[in-house]
């Protein structure tokens, strides 16, 4: 009997907002837009050119069906029967969807349409205990960008995974703002870590207030792989709630979560009943969040296409409220065509068709997956840590036997990946004679980062390349550069792998490589 | 003999550029770009989604030719027979143009082949003396968003036309940026009152730096529809040059420079040689710009669709480089499917096609203008303002006959728009009655704003709707909101016109109904 009060726990928490965001004022010509609305009403006052003006009559996408057949290492552009077609023409030709709207100016929160189905979606997946709103934004950086403006102070602290996404930290590191690291085990950012740094915070000795950003990229994160379990969750979210923090939850891999290497695979993609589907997914902070305290940036860049330049944003409305003006006068709404195509898309497809194509996407990236460690199992010999010489290891370990003996000297580590596009390894230096002679000669105050830099080069030169783990640490300021100043692990570093994009006939030839430069070093 | 130094007068601006700007750093990542051309690589460094799970096949536009009738108060979507197919498809398939690049995340500047088109086009329009780049960007909001944070401290002061852009003002209000307006008569804003700000600037009293950055929309301005004649450009650009000021050119209405409303007219449009129509357009700041301080922003809204947020800037490789490292981390570059079609649509055509739908447009916009001057002379007296009652006013004067007498009541007075979509009207409330009883009563500090305010409702209660000149009013902080505080004429207060939407028989009718209530309180 009754509604329901969906949100009984929801709290006030408009002194996040910093001062910048609170001095934002709406821009007055939208107060004549109801007006405009009025039947019979003539209006000078619109500043939009005439939509007749546009050199664009008609749009047509040929678009792939959820299910469509994306095997192995497929050619774009091949004969598919799989073959969608939309057609957007303007108000007199028929079509999907009238494309005059999207070729004009829109409100600052996006295609009305489109945002109802980000809401059906965020229902679907997420179903927040909270009041929440979304609002479009073009891609994550600048979701990211405003998000920073929205809370943010300069010379703030914003927490952290131990290692984050650089771009990220770019676009902050002029404003004064330094990371606090949380380090992780397998299933994420440690929860008592993040307690303990909260409970002993020093503002004096720090020159700055007690954080009050967590930004995590939760699922598959990019560099490390990892997805931050249930369990864990609930723990963050607690500690958040008891030090007044708000989540910033970057998570365009969310969909891309697919089972552990060792799990028997289908031969080819069949897709599992939506509700099984969503079950099989970590739950979200969005899930959890009975305050409004987390902010989610969704993207499209990884399950349609990253040109589209466009998300959406799920937060308290107290926080889109302020997003929205920061919108009006820095992007306005994503581009128009990229509305009209995902709305047009989505329309098409139903949100269970699109729940079928994340499904279908999955499936290629778990096989892309496989090929990278079905080619460290090929060349290496890889252990379960327990088992593998190395003390506190997490995951796997990767060994090669030695040349004169079959003594296995541990090269790297890494945790299977359940999401996204990366492998993160942690090396390990000990015993190579190439790094012990660095070391010792002390021409260098960061002697793992010197031979990492040797390393990269070497595989460079044999034609593989990773990323560096270097470009991934959180910045803490010009001083805390070194492994030893991090309080990083001695005689270790890390490098990336991505097997989003190689064909399997490239994973297997590059690993190749890069076991003959490793055996070079660690034999 | 010899190359010819294009740029003798070029100078180092780089002291422009703010302290958070300068601390942006390169992006990591980018440093590994050069190693993946590398013949042979194999990269697990990437880390894009594989461009083969995109679920986009082709995209097909069909476009207008560049002469394509635009007539009158066409329909969009109607029978044209102008139509150019345009095909991209992917790798595979045949095509005006590969399509994966622009589905793919792209390099922060654009396109290569876009950018080189903008510098073609720049080349024929502008050929600019100094040294300069072009970076895409994701319309002119953004674009000048980018520049605010490139070049203003907070609490700085900026240089804008009396009457200016709000959306531009609404971004820096809350950094504490005041604006100094710079008084306008129908050639642009006036150098002498310029000069005159920067001679006497005092720091003390102002509490804050000298401007350093001057803002114009200077060709059909929003919302004055003025265009800065070509010698008050070389007079101000001297003053800038005298007092190190950047200008920041935000050029949307550039090509849509159009005839006076007396000059004769084609009865349809006939394309004038491209030469013949580029030397009928005011030069550009940019034109003249020997030093390397234009910034200039263009814009593909008004040109071609707003919906497709994108333009370009065209500034100083200093800035630009400083630009290119915000919009790495700040927004990325411009969505792929606007950059498809705009790329796509300028090969089609050629620039020369380019600029004759320009001319298309030109002829357009006139008409309409047209149509809103000939309302006013159809429903109004319109007098030259030297032949008129109002002593100082510019252009022509509106004005409605007495109901006893035959005396001509002065109503409103305007500069005849050489440019853009705006009529900027300048009511004189001398005389009327009911002006006259709020200003008595003393009731209100701003009694030509309560005025206003109450014309304007009288306005919407007859199905009207014009723009509120106290929108544009530049903003010099909160105790400078009056018109008595602002320094403006008393007894007056403006509004703008847009005659960019309403068809012919609306303005006949629009006009008609603000004549009724016009008459009501001025006779």
């Amino acid at each position: 009997m009754g509604s329901i009060n969906k949100t009984p726990a929801m709290v006030d928490l408009s002194h996040h907002i910093n001062a910048k965001s609170k001095a934002r004022h709406p821009s007055p010509l939208k107060d004549i837009i109801k007006f405009m609305g009025v039947d019979g009403m003539i209006s000078f006052a619109g500043g939009l050119p005439h939509s007749s003006l546009f050199p664009l009559e008609q749009a047509k996408f040929d678009c792939l069906n959820p299910g469509a057949s994306l095997s192995g290492d497929r050619q774009v552009g091949a004969e598919n029967p799989d073959i969608l077609s939309i057609t957007l023409g303007r108000a007199q030709t028929p079509g999907d969807l009238d494309l005059t709207p999207f070729l004009q100016y829109g409100s600052g929160a996006g295609n009305a349409q489109l945002i109802q189905l980000a809401k059906e979606l965020t229902e679907k997946v997420h179903a927040p205990p909270c009041d929440y709103e979304c609002l479009l934004h073009p891609g994550n950086t600048n979701a990211w960008a405003k998000v920073v403006e929205l809370l943010c102070e300069d010379d703030d602290f914003v927490i952290v995974e131990e290692y984050t996404y650089p771009s990220a930290q770019a676009l902050w590191i002029p404003l004064g703002v330094k990371a606090v690291p949380v380090p992780a085990d397998a299933e994420g950012i440690l929860a008592k870590d993040l307690r303990a740094i909260m409970q002993n915070w020093d503002q004096k000795e720090r020159g700055s207030r007690r954080p009050r950003v967590l930004y995590l990229v939760s699922v598959g994160s990019n560099p490390t792989g990892l997805t931050i379990s249930t369990q864990r969750r609930r723990e963050i979210y607690d500690i958040c709630v008891e030090f007044d923090i708000i989540i910033v939850e970057d998570d365009p891999y969310y969909f891309l979560q697919f089972p552990g290497y060792l799990t028997p695979k289908e031969p080819e993609f069949r897709p599992k009943p939506t509700k099984q589907f969503l079950e099989s997914l970590v739950p979200t902070f969005l899930s959890m969040d009975t305050q409004g305290r987390v902010i989610r940036l969704e993207s499209f860049s990884k399950t349609i296409f990253p040109g589209l330049r466009m998300g959406y944003f799920v937060a308290n409305p107290a926080f889109t409220e302020r997003l929205l003006r920061a919108t009006e006068v820095e992007t306005q709404d994503p581009a128009g065509l990229s509305q009209a195509l995902v709305l047009s898309l989505l329309r098409r497809w139903g949100i269970d068709g699109y729940l079928t194509w994340l499904q279908n996407l999955q499936f290629q990236y778990r096989e892309r997956r496989d090929w990278l460690l079905d080619a460290f199992h090929a060349q290496f010999v890889v252990l379960p840590a327990a088992k593998s010489p190395v003390p506190h290891a997490q995951g796997l370990v990767v060994c090669v036997k030695g040349r004169e003996n079959d003594e296995l000297r541990p090269v790297f580590s890494f945790v299977d990946p359940g999401a996204g596009m990366f492998v993160w390894c942690k090396f390990y230096f000990d015993g190579v004679q190439r790094f012990a002679e660095i070391e010792s000669s002390a021409t260098s105050n960061d002697p793992e980062q010197m031979f990492a830099d040797d390393l990269w080069k070497a595989w460079a030169s044999e034609l593989v390349l990773l990323t560096p783990g270097s470009y991934y640490h959180a910045w803490q300021g010009a001083d805390k550069m070194t492994t030893e100043a991090r309080g990083a692990d001695p005689r270790t570093a890390h490098f990336r792998f991505s097997f989003a994009t190689p064909t399997k006939q490239q994973i297997d030839s590059g690993v190749e490589r890069l076991f003959k430069v490793v055996a070079s070093y660690w034999r």
